[in-house]
């Protein structure tokens, strides 16, 4: 069947596949020192367009989420997150299991307003017994967000510099990085994120690796003995050259980013399709993730043909639904989808 | 420059990465609901001689000892393990970092003897203020231990066997399992194991695997809800195929065994090349691992030529230093290693 | 100068403190185990309606949340809380420091609505992705909340009766319990409370003791071990007697009921003087603290004369303020503050 | 039945419940911010011979441990401490609770020893994969250790003296502090301590007070945001009042001190009185803890009559017991306790 499900469906890049078999039998050091990662830290400071960057690799997004989150904060602190923020409800609490609680705020359209966090800030030193609360150490947002929207260069500057008023950091998580980077509608640059944000992470799971995220720390201020707090918490990779050779090949040749454009115009189809076919919209993303509200015995007859996913109740009849698109999304898929969509 | 340095310097044996590129365009389920997930799974019911047992992917040794700990013992317990187990020497804290002690006890060639682990235990339940102490829960061990060593059949029973009089879990660590099931020198089998232990997990890193290591769980006692708890812990890896496609080739055609079997082999030409040069060995285990003593000036020529691991210091001028095989040593590293120490 | 700050601002009830002389020789055993422990366990059995209740010591109101939060919750649960809970806002983070999330509900007064956890809970289980969620484990109320409000039998019914459909506790935190119960404006007793409530504790901190709270557990759902997971988490007092001599005191001739009740008519005094004078009520509660709103010049010029709590800012030119009544509270007080009142 | 269980089995010196009497209903500050606790404070920087030291007060023994321990250490670092340290064996796992390691090492008398210290440090660093491996961030020792036994000023400034060469604190468990002081066979005073020690507690519950331990930062190096951290831990009291007046009546005419001495008075009548009735000393303790070895039988028989310690085994027919004295020992305890020996 066709699958709209979610941009980690199929496997990797076929580029990524040929590049580990073609360095398959050398031999390397493990954790991270190999020659690949290496060289793929290179690359991505590249793109970064700042050497003075440093570059660290984690599996997946909820292990760096509370990898970072956690070696960043002091002991008194907590985080900043959107209600809708992925680490405050799909994570299963890993930010909590480290000890840090996630200090919730209103979202729109899954985005962090600057205001809202200032009126968090103000409030909480204006609180005569601040003592007994957690301090805000840290501001997270996600980019593009759960609801596949996009932060303006304009408010990501306007948390940037509250945060630097503050003195607390920035992190954004990347995980769908690509498919923001490469919206039509979006005025903010990878270089724009390294010199905004304290701390972010390039997602490599949902952007066409079998695995992995490399986390860019923007200021120095990668923690002190890094490694070893990434081994506490169960996330070193032995065989680090998985990690290295995949972030490699996707910014060899800006592959990562010709992905995620592929993708976009996949996505931009879709919503030509959706619009063309009279179906409503609950948020209309710049993103590879486009959600819509479908009648429920609708969403059941299309579900014998396509697979996508399910948001959330709309109402007693109407269901919010996900499809996404990704690298691997392809013209047959497309034109299945709308066969399907037609037919109902 | 060739390398015995460990058993994770080469990539993944060739038909793993064959397998992943013939199903890397297949559109499946994450988190672990794919197809080759539950194909690998019941492979490995299989080669456990049991249908009932439960069987869970997670990515690498730490993590794996972490989750499974973490989420078996009790508030109140702490694990049983060896000086040198791993989890209490190497893993940077990382069963601490859960809240649960490691509970050392002294070891015998890496070993644990049933009578210290039942010394531990009538000792805590003779004290009339063990309330106040960390309860015993669990005992654990690793086959083969970090010194290559292996347990025999029964004292592999008279473990089980004190670990049941006491109603706590034995754990068995096999991140290197396949060495340790292929030794010449062992009377205990994979199906002995999935008795005698309470849960065990069967190594992927170190045995042919890019990543990915497989949990057993013997009693019908897999932690209720283990998936959110691997997901709080950050372990839950989103395109679980790469783990499913892994285990599910390592467990066909006894691939598994296979290539653990010419690690073996290896091995023990190691060996009789060590002995026929006359060098000393620090420990002449059945697997993998090879410990000899080197003179340190002696240790330093070797280095120009050959990489090994450095184990330990022995006295001021000699070094414990660690040869390992694995599935990717070639007849050519072996020919170089003989011509390298020959020169010595 | 005066103080309606706190309930918290003078030392104990005289006949503790004359009590503690009295017993102060005699040796007893530590950790909980004396004579004056037991003695006050049975009285609170007593007062509770039921021998077959267990009761447990702890220090204070925040240790006590953590305690008994952590023990009964398991591995991948949460506890669902109002966003004004104390556990939510005002104990910096003891609750997420065990690991374990608080899960943020609206609040009326200060009040969960049964309605609204429902909600939750359907929300939860209603999505197909819940188990990278954090299971609702648990509801915590405070009774009286922080806006020192009550639930009625009603209310609590239906929290009882919502927790029980699910098979999760009904947790409340009494800290001010005494004030509660001697409200004029309550239909809920110490009994009802026993059989709604899956475990609860009774506050001394705050009513009357210099420290102290007394947890009961109502469905033998004490945690197993529990004095271990006490001790682990820094909460064991070697002289438990403090405790025990304490909540002798508390409950013997209905000592905590009668104080509790004269800090109510205090407050009911109080309340019949702010309506004298005109005051703004912000929220008028049937305990021991009153809510009123001061303009900002009238507040500082107060401050002079009277100490009380700030709350809130209302807004630019208001504060909201508290004032508290206890066992301690006098006559003079109340004089003291009438004059500075009309004074204003 | 007279006791030399525990020389916490009586309440607090009379002078303390006398001052919490008096004191009792002036209206003071919370969470230690008191006119008591200020004074305590000051009192206590003198007997220090300090007036830059910083000074927190706490409740109880583990959880002093484990929040300075836990406040003190980076995530990567565990604590040194000896095999029989406290926080090693009698906590319940109170540190690991925080996420953190205990490194065990080797003990003399209950004592750790520099040389041993040293190695540890050395070993570790030695490693080149000491970054899987718990850095080694405080050394923890007991004076009186656990033995009561005592740290000479040469010893102590070993231990200080490596510590600072590794830029780690050396923390000093001090809950019975006032013993070692007093010894008559010390040369180790208040004084040293703080200028030995990074960071040291004078232990109250153990030496008169019902509860309370005062924490001393000596090298401006209190934990930023340290009362956070305390609430974070559930530690913080609301009537920090109840801290103040026990420390600050301990800290005035020398009273701490003198009841120390007056105990090791009754620990010396002991010895000489074990000595002349030709008991076996399994260690003969310089401070307020004496530990003979009893036959079974004689010690069934003298259980009769009077309350003491059993510490561990000794051989099949034999056991260690200890005899505590304190500030409440009185003549007749002593009297009735040698007619009993007699009898035996």
């Amino acid at each position: 069947m066709i699958s709209f499900e979610s941009d980690y469906i199929a496997g990797a890049h076929p580029k990524i596949l040929q590049r580990l078999a073609e360095t398959n039998m050398e031999c390397v050091k493990g954790y991270g020192f190999d020659i690949y990662s290496e060289s793929a830290k290179e690359k991505i400071k590249k793109a970064c367009g700042r050497e003075d960057v440093e570059v660290e690799f984690l599996v997946g997004g909820t292990q760096t989420n509370a990898v970072v989150i956690s070696t960043m904060l002091s002991d008194e602190e907590g985080v900043i997150a959107a209600k809708t923020g992925h680490i405050n409800g799909h994570e299963a609490g890993a930010i909590e299991y480290t000890g840090h609680k996630v200090l919730e705020v209103p979202q729109v359209n899954g985005k962090l307003q600057a205001a809202d966090v200032k009126t968090l800030m103000e409030d909480f030193y204006g609180d005569d017994n601040h003592d007994h609360m957690v301090f805000p150490g840290m501001v997270y947002i996600s980019h593009p967000t759960e609801y596949g929207t996009l932060y303006t260069k304009d408010e990501l500057t306007g948390l940037s510099e509250l945060c630097r008023s503050y003195d607390i950091p920035l992190f954004m998580d990347g995980a769908r990085l690509g498919y923001g980077l490469m919206s039509r509608d979006t005025d903010v640059t990878l270089q724009d994120i390294a010199k905004l944000c304290d701390v972010f992470y390039i997602g490599g799971t949902k952007v066409g690796a079998l695995c992995g995220e490399a986390v860019v720390f923007t200021k120095n201020n990668r923690p002190r003995h890094f490694m070893t707090s990434v081994k506490k918490r169960g996330a070193l990779l032995a065989k680090g050259r998985l990690m290295g050779v995949q972030f490699d090949t996707l910014f060899t040749d800006d592959l990562y980013f010709e992905i995620s454009r592929y993708a976009i115009e996949r996505a931009e189809e879709l919503k030509a399709m959706f619009h063309e076919l009279g179906m409503e919209f609950f948020l209309e993303s710049p993103t590879n993730q486009q959600f819509v509200i479908l009648e429920n015995s609708q969403m059941q007859a299309l579900q014998e043909k396509v697979r996508f996913g399910f948001w959330e109740k709309y109402d007693e009849n109407h269901t919010v639904v996900r499809f996404a698109t990704s690298w691997s999304t392809t013209e047959e898929d497309m034109k299945a989808l709308r066969e399907a969509l037609t037919a109902l």
